[in-house]
């Protein structure tokens, strides 16, 4: 195999993106053969191509190689299983599933070892984070003592919500703001520091718009070495804030307004509190400054690093499989506020899987939407 | 009377530097005419005073009109108590008390109600908090949202610790850094934003340092109208950091490196949520900074405030009454930590009590020392 042949399943939001970066040859050795999607009209810029109206369909018609999954989020493992289960390499949007029941599923569904199986981190890609990780990595930062994220740049109006039935309910979305905007801070998070061993989360539900999920929320780990970490995000705020703080031993980074800020210690502070005789001592530190000055190849670095892999066994970016730890912090931070104690990682999944279908039972709650409908609502055509 | 003659009680750390604005003349219509400390050594600066052993035997003298107390944080209330019934003013060090229920004793004393009693909240007259305080008050920033504080450019080494044996003990001092070092930041962020109604604390008990208290802490607060904090300090951390960030319907108000920037919404966020067609506006914004040359009068301001207040009835900048916040927050938090789970406020401050007396009574902890030992060992001579 030389080429990649694509088939996009819901192309009424980011996989119309995906079919476009493909369409304009961005993609080295990926081609865009075909696309999925229950609305027939979604469809009808695609005419050059095999159209289906259900990704089951597509995956059965053996003019795909590969699928790339980017309907709403409770679709995301039976597409994918199914994909899998027909030989065909998958690319998945995040998050990889709506909780972890559903994603331990999908991750041990039966399939060829030898298919790639990815998620759509695309911020994995970003220089600036790549450094930090770098910086940790390399023991530059040094042990880690604690983390501060506060990620509340995702101000979304009133029309947002309105936009589709299925958003921000339990049963279309599956939560909010920890589902749909933060799974790339949540995975970011895992990447860089680790799955902490206790959750503790504070969701305020519809406390900035008329919906039934969490669209603020204050979370506290705590890691199994000590560290701890705060995690803020709203949809709510405007201005927002995206500043993330690492404490190690060895200094202190901060990344904020497109910049890596980072004081390092020349004495680690541990040693230096054990060996100094001054009481008001610190340690000596110098700064050091990283800019940026682009957030690196995004989507487009994801979707070539999976036709890298599928053809030349290039390690992916972002395995689908360490997609489920942001989607585990997600659940746990939800499941912790609702029934308001800590949780401890790993969660039990089957119990929060009963607990969100409890949500749904009892949700009385009626979305108000505005139309025009949205196209991603391939999720109807979904075998059951 | 036309002068305040000052007496101060504990002359071996913040007393010694009162005593010494005072002799140089800097607190205008203020005259230090007596010290008392139980160390006779740290008396000897001071030949030409009125020298007193105790404080019980200074405020029964008839030298002084007013009382400076800067012992050990479990002595300010049987000092204040006794000066108080004495007919003396009182400007006590912070914390007022260590506790909650001898902060109530302490308030309740009988006193003639002409009496000044202030605490030393000098962090009030720096200019940076008194412009939060103003953008608050006059509706600029709107309803409050939330609040971020990281304060955790307390780093102590051992040797500060070490320095004395009263320091950092249940027995000793009552806590770690919510008691010794955020008086400050806890009476502020009572001052700027009101109490909260719950707090969850989470506090590690020398993680850092060889101590049996806490030093290091995260906090979250719940607020009756809905507003969130989250309070981050720590005496470990090196480099540390101080950011105080503020969020209104009106704006984001952040405050870090000595200037403040202040965002403002032309639409307040939520209506602008309510009232915008899009899906992804944000409502536009203007930013501002407020750079300050100075951090104010502090402690002089504070001493020459007291003085007015009790020549002129000039309003006092901190009353004792209201340093019974920073102490209910301190003791919430750490009251919450051991007991893993929120306290709600107001909290019952006998059960806190006795939860403290359980920890000194249940102390095995031997504090290493080293000499020389300091000289605010004043607490031994106060009358039990």
């Amino acid at each position: 195999m030389s080429l990649v042949r694509f088939g996009v399943v819901g192309v009424g939001g980011m996989g119309a993106a995906h079919c476009q970066a493909l369409l304009q040859g961005k993609v080295d050795r990926g081609q865009l053969t075909a696309v999925a999607d229950t609305e027939s009209g979604a469809l009808e810029k695609f005419t050059a191509l095999e159209t289906f109206a259900t990704g089951q369909e597509m995956v059965r018609a053996g003019v795909v190689d590969a699928v790339i999954i980017a309907v709403p989020h409770y679709f995301h493992p039976p597409i994918a299983i199914d994909a899998l289960g027909q030989g065909l390499h998958v690319l998945v949007e995040k998050p990889i599933a709506v909780h972890k029941a559903d994603a331990e599923r999908m991750l041990a569904a039966e399939r060829d070892p030898a298919l790639v199986f990815a998620a759509m981190f695309n911020q994995r890609t970003d220089p600036v984070y790549r450094k930090i990780h770098q910086l940790i990595q390399d023991g530059t930062l040094g042990s880690l003592r604690r983390v501060n994220w506060i990620i509340t740049d995702w101000f979304r109006p009133e029309a947002y919500y309105a936009s589709g039935g299925w958003r921000a309910t339990w049963k279309g979305e599956g939560g909010g703001v920890l589902l749909n905007q933060c799974p790339h801070q949540l995975d970011l998070y895992q990447w860089l520091f680790g799955m902490p061993q206790r959750v503790r989360g504070y969701c305020a539900l519809g406390r900035y718009h008329d919906i039934e999920v969490e669209d603020d929320v204050t979370a506290y780990f705590e890691h199994a070495d000590g560290r701890t970490g705060v995690f803020i995000t709203s949809t709510g705020e405007a201005p927002g804030t995206n500043r993330l703080e690492v404490v190690g031993e060895n200094g202190k980074l901060v990344y904020e307004h497109n910049k890596i800020g980072f004081t390092r210690n020349e004495i680690g502070m541990s040693e230096f509190s054990r060996t100094t005789s001054e009481r008001f001592a610190v340690p000596p530190s110098t700064v050091e400054e990283f800019t940026f000055d682009d957030h690196g190849s995004q989507h487009l670095g994801i979707l070539q690093n999976f036709v890298d892999a599928i053809l030349d066994g290039a390690p992916l970016l972002a395995p689908a499989v360490e997609g489920i730890h942001s989607v585990e912090l997600a659940n746990a931070i939800l499941y912790s506020s609702l029934q308001d104690h800590a949780v401890e990682l790993p969660m039990d999944s089957a119990a929060y899987e009963r607990c969100l279908q409890d949500l749904i039972a009892g949700s009385t709650f009626e979305k108000k939407t505005t139309p025009p409908p949205e196209t991603d609502s391939l999720a109807a055509s979904i075998p059951s």
